[in-house]
Parts: C-alpha cells; sequence; structure tokens
C-alpha cells in the first residue's frame, strides 16, 4: 500500500502560522480582509466559496461574498472590482469559477489590482510566476509542490511529469518545477500513450480536470503521485481526483482526493492574502 | 546523412517577403526604421549588430547603431530607450546582448514600449507568448519552429525535448511547441542523464548554450535534432552549435550551424518588425 500524502498536518500547521500572522495584524489595527465574486449558477462555484468562507472564520480574515444572477453582464462584475480595488480595508479579491461562458475572465482577472490578486491570476502575476519575480502566485501548482517538500520527496534533478497544459494549474507548475531543477515533461490531450511517460517518471501531478485518467495498468511501484483534479462524482456526492482510486496500491506514494492537494489549496489561498497584505504594505498602503 | 535543415531557403523566402511589405510601407510614405543599442566591449554582440546592419541594408530599412562605452551606467542607456519610444520615425529598438555585468537587462527591456520591442523581452511580451495573445515574440523560439515546419516535420503529438530552460529560448520555446500541440520534455543542467530523454525523443531542440553538449552516441537514426546554439569556436572563427558535429550522420534530420536557426532568426527579427509596425498602425500611430 502506498503513502498517503495526506495535506491535513501541513495544512493544519500552515494555517496555524496565518492565524498567528492574522493576529499580529489584527494588533496593529488593520483587519485583514477578503472579497469573492460568485455568480450563481454552478454548484461547485458555491462549494468553493463555502469552504473558503469556513476557513476564513477560523482564521478570523473577515469575508465577504458578493453574489451575482446568472446572466450577469461583464460591466457590473468590472465596475465592482474597480470599487473593491479601491477599498483600503479589502487586501485580497477572488473570483470564484467557473464564470459563466458570456464572461471573459481575462478581462475580469485583469481588473483586479494584482496586489489584491491572491489568486495569482492577474497578467502581473502570472508573468511573475513565469519569471519568478516577486507577486503573487496561484495556490494550486504551490499546493503540488509544498506537498512534495512536505513529505520529503526531493525535485532537483527528478523527472516529473505534469499531466494538463491548463493555465492555472499544469503552465504554472512547469516554471515552478524548473525552478525546482526537476526535469519536466507536460503531457496532453494529444500525447498519444501517457503511459509512455508515466513509465519514466520519478513523480507525476496530475492536472488534466478529467476523473480517473490515470490508471493502474499506467504507473509503476517507485512512482510518487500527486493529484491535483478536482471532478465532481457522477452521482453529485463529492468530489474524485484525475487519478483511479484503484491506483493507490500501486505506486510508492499518492496524494488523496479529497484530503490532498485542495485542502491545502484552501489554506494557501489565505497565504496568499497574507502575502498581498506584506507587499501592500511595502508599497506604504498601511501608513497611518 | 541526415537531411540537412538548412535555413536559407525559407530565410529568403520570408525575407523577399518582408521586403515587399517595406517596399509597400515607403508608398504610404513611412521609411521603416530600427534602432540597435550596443555597449562596446563583447565581439558576439558586435558581430550579431553587424549582421542585422547587412540584412536591414539588403530589405531597406533603416538601421541605426548607438554605441556606447563598456563602462556605460543604466540611466543613459534608459534615457535613450525612452528618446526612442517617443520618436514616431523609429519602429523598432533592439539591445545588442550580452550586455556589461553591472547593467540589469529586465531593467532596459521593460523601459522598452512593448509596441517597439522587436526582440520580444518586454514583460507585456513575455507574458503574451506565454498566454499565447497577440503580442511580439522573441524570434530565436519562432525560428525553431518555423524551420520544423517548413521542412514538414509535424508536431502535433510529437515528444519533443528542449534542452536549456533560459528565458530567451528555452521557456517561451515550451509555451510555443505545447501550443503546437507536442508532449515537451524540458532538460537542462541539473538533469543526470540527457541521453536518456533524447532516446524518447521525436524531435530535440538544442538551446542550452554548451558547444558540443549533444554527442552522437546520446541520439538515435530515427531523431529530428533543430540546433539552437550559438557558441563562438574556440579558436575564434566563427560559430558552433550544441550538437556536436559528427552526430549528424547518425539522426534522420539535422538544423546546421552556421545556417540554421541563427540564420533565420535574423530575418525573424524583421519579420517582428513588420509586426510591431502593424500593431502601431493598429494603435493608430500613422494616422495623417
Amino acid at each position: 500500500m502506498a503513502v498517503l500524502l495526506k495535506a491535513k498536518p501541513l495544512a493544519d500547521e500552515t494555517s496555524a502560522r496565518i492565524a498567528a500572522k492574522v493576529k499580529r495584524w489584527h494588533a496593529q489595527g488593520v483587519e485583514p480582509a477578503i472579497a469573492a465574486i460568485l455568480v450563481e449558477g454552478d454548484p461547485a462555484s458555491l462549494y468553493y466559496a463555502q469552504a473558503k468562507r469556513r476557513l476564513a472564520e477560523k482564521l478570523n480574515v473577515k469575508f465577504e461574498l458578493l453574489t451575482f444572477p446568472p446572466d450577469v453582464q461583464e460591466e457590473p462584475l468590472i465596475q465592482t472590482i474597480a470599487s473593491l480595488n479601491k477599498k483600503a480595508d479589502v487586501h485580497g479579491i477572488m473570483l470564484e469559477l467557473p464564470l459563466p461562458g458570456g464572461i471573459r475572465l481575462g478581462r475580469l482577472a485583469d481588473a483586479i489590482d494584482p496586489l489584491k490578486d491572491v489568486d495569482g491570476i492577474a497578467s502581473a502575476n502570472k508573468l511573475a510566476c513565469m519569471i519568478g519575480s516577486p507577486g503573487i502566485y496561484p495556490a494550486t501548482p504551490q499546493s503540488c509542490i509544498r506537498l512534495l517538500h512536505y513529505y520529503q520527496y526531493p525535485l532537483r534533478g527528478k523527472h516529473v511529469v505534469v499531466i494538463g497544459r491548463g493555465e492555472t494549474v499544469g503552465r504554472p507548475l512547469v516554471q515552478l518545477l524548473l525552478r525546482e531543477n526537476a526535469t519536466v515533461t507536460v503531457c496532453h490531450s494529444h500525447t498519444p500513450d501517457l503511459s509512455v511517460h508515466i513509465r519514466q517518471a520519478d513523480i507525476i501531478i496530475a492536472a488534466a480536470g478529467h476523473a480517473g485518467l490515470i490508471k493502474k495498468a499506467m504507473v509503476h511501484p517507485e512512482l510518487v503521485v500527486i493529484d491535483a483534479g478536482i471532478n465532481a462524482k457522477i452521482d453529485g456526492n463529492g468530489i474524485t481526483g484525475d487519478v483511479d482510486p484503484e491506483t493507490a496500491n500501486a505506486v510508492r506514494a499518492i496524494s488523496p482526493v479529497p484530503g490532498g492537494v485542495g485542502t491545502l489549496t484552501t489554506v494557501l489561498l489565505f497565504e496568499n492574502v497574507m502575502r498581498a497584505m506584506d507587499l501592500q504594505e511595502a508599497e506604504g498602503r498601511f501608513s497611518r
């Protein structure tokens, strides 16, 4: 049976550190606060928003959920972001995904003040992540790498196969992994045979958004598997990863879903809020 | 003996198309013009500048070389860039590399108006290249991909191994190759054994800047090799690639150095000038 790379111990440790930092902000008279923008209509976006609200309460971070009807246009959303940008007492702005089809995520993302962009989706932060300059990096790719660090699987010189080339996980992951000095292969829907690449890998990170894509027959006993997939179960009860659960007894280590990458990601989002506040302070925004 | 992927036919074809476009600009009363900034002291930077001057003359593009002494500080360079940004009759600004140690390339690059940044090194263009939005992309990675297209080696579903993760070639290449639907592996100085990865590859692109790094023993007879290395020969006479010349008779196809990627890159730099002028026109800069 594989080692289960559960996120809880690291998530708890990180939460405790964030809570202590929140306390220090309060002591300085600053109440950390974030706002999430939710367009109603998709149960997944509501699910994520509620998970964030629960953690915000636990960490003593003020959380405001701004909801819009499913047929909302871009303009009111842009205006809401613009007004949140101006509020000195809001330190982080999040967009709950997915957004309805007609809304351009890129346009909304770039409307967010990069120093409040705790999802790391504004162009300035994407670029920072790519070239390694200071900024706010997306939480999910960070979560994958932190889990590996925590369980002491080194990355330097290792061959990591990333499955998925999406803008929020796969692509930023490549940049972060290269900075860890890993050799990186990116596979995706046009890769003719995933198993050829997985066979060569020391570590795989699945971020394809395709339930059960990685099967037991593709893996090997020395493989370390990070499952960054979050897919709704067919029966509507809970979530499942990109890795077929049967794979667990055929590899060296695997991160569970739920209880793995996603669990840590939510916490790292609040770490990003703390980072955002540090960057805002460095800009002199809290000078009184 | 391998097929030699010589750049000349494609470079000639592309040059002819650029020359025709330059003619059209002249007919509209606009004289395409570029400026190159050269800090004296490195023979390589002078060599590149002269190659650009020759091609500029051939294409009827006005070329201005601005030279600075080896001990120049950043400020005069930034001021020069700022004044070139303002000149409506200068359409492209290039920095000859390498720059002396004390000069921060990133700072200079971001001082260039992104619409005149024909090297594609300003943050806005790096980001555009990463996310696939309109912009000016660096010429060398484009050159590698164009050579493969020209010689009809498809990329979709192929496994391409990129050797080198530099900011000017390796990293942008990964993005461009993913958009071609290739499976991409990035190797670098921390990869324990390059030959393991090259053995799996359909195509390799060498961009490590390390003369003769790829040896005959590492390759296989079905391999297509693009050599993007430009290294000064030890005897000071001419340039050599990242691939050992003996490799040529052990692979399916290989791009020569000189006469391959570099030859096409210089031409694509002028294609970037044409692209820059189109973007400037779209912004209404040539309205009379």
